[in-house]
């Protein structure tokens, strides 16, 4: 069986014509992260590039950081289960964690933001990028999106230099779809200050939060931005270029990265 | 200034021409949810009917149940909060869902759905819609999604008898938008044994444990569903038809209820 999706009967209607079929329906998994004993988090996941998810949830939340130790990383697939140690524990963001995920702390509900503004230094790189660049990048991974033509229902991301991808990853969520990239450039030891972050979907503040903790200039999606990923961009120095489409795009932020 | 975008500036890039316009982008809001003093969590989300969105989260999150006395519900908007007053305290509730988002407890990750079968009884109604009334709702609520169509960055849900739209609401967030649904039903005490939830967003296990929270026997979405969402609904008596474009649909549970 295969761990991204899985065959499900199902009954369909074709201009008021009905048969059965079996139809590719994309798995939808629960992964505990386990962080030095103590159970973490279950995100709902697609079954795939785990131990980047796991690994990249943790520095996109704070609990390791570019650069740390390698955190050790045992996945469990009966227990569906990611158990991590790592070297040191990081007690200050495990309150900022729980915090976040109980409550903001202050009524204005800006701790997002200030939590985001502690932990992220503006990107500072002289990269640039063209907008033939974006458009093809954009393209090839729509032509990778394998599981997206199966099933329809994930999302894809990316890291690219100007002229490729060098990895690419899909979750049925936005969000996994990043921190397993986050997580693989984190093994890897990737320099993102001249790299690109490619997704397919919205850019919200939690993405873009995401894309300034990688590290990466530029972020572009074929969706559509929010207000508020176009305040935080501003503010940690990442260019924000969204509805790449049909040689298209319109750039929110630091437009100067991108030109011809 | 309209709540729900506001117009940020741009460079749009067309056909490797540039120009500065003026875009309208969604709105992202930090709404606040403070439960008997307490606060419960910040949801980003557009800013409409946001005590429809609080009474809605805390029904389906089990603080509240549908036929509860109307919580007393205050909105700030300067503090970008809800403050509500239930006649009674829901410890239980309150445990199981900060243990669902902190960790789900059992290694496995099936404390969601054991949630869930604890609180949702079954769907049980002798409820049937033709085909050809989903796809003339789907249709309709497209047509009503004017945010979408200003920004391209929401979700739109609508809550229908076979005949008409009752309820349709926009939110940057998936689950916001069934969200303030279920506030709405809430509100005005609708029996939703014989209504249907449309969704442009994929049916994913969240998803699909509202529906069944709220009550209706059938949800339709124009996107994917998950296996895990589906095997859900098979349990919790929901049909679930998705795709449904261009005058086709699949159902994957109780395809007896969508007859010509």
């Amino acid at each position: 069986m295969d761990a991204r999706y899985q065959l499900i009967p199902a009954w369909r209607i074709r201009e008021g014509v009905g048969e059965s079929i079996e139809d590719p329906v994309t798995r939808e998994s629960p992964l505990t992260i386990i962080l030095n004993d103590r159970e973490l988090v279950t995100l709902l996941c697609t079954w795939e590039h785990v131990d980047e998810l796991a690994v990249g949830f943790l520095q996109s939340e704070g609990f390791i950081k570019a650069g740390d130790d390698i955190p050790d990383v045992r996945i469990d697939e009966e227990q569906g289960s990611a158990i991590v140690k790592t070297a040191r524990q990081a007690a200050v963001a495990e309150q900022t964690f729980l915090k976040r995920y109980i409550t903001t702390g202050c009524g204005k509900g800006t701790s997002f933001y200030n939590l985001s503004d502690a932990v992220c230094r503006p990107v500072e790189t002289g990269f640039t990028v063209t907008p033939a660049q974006i458009f093809r990048l954009m393209t090839e991974a729509q032509r990778m999106s394998e599981m997206f033509k199966i099933t329809g229902g994930v999302h894809s991301s990316a890291v690219c230099t100007g002229e490729n991808i060098l990895f690419f990853r899909e979750d049925i969520g936005r969000h996994n779809s990043v921190d397993k990239l986050t997580g693989r450039c984190f093994y890897d030891r990737i320099d993102t200050a001249d790299k690109i972050l490619l997704t397919t979907g919205r850019i919200s503040s939690e993405i873009l939060i995401k894309a300034a903790k990688m590290g990466v200039p530029v972020i572009a999606s074929r969706s559509a931005p929010t207000d508020l990923a176009v305040k935080y961009a501003a503010d940690l120095g990442v260019t924000v270029a969204a509805f790449v489409r049909n040689r298209r795009m319109n750039v929110y932020t630091y437009p100067e990265r991108v030109s011809p």
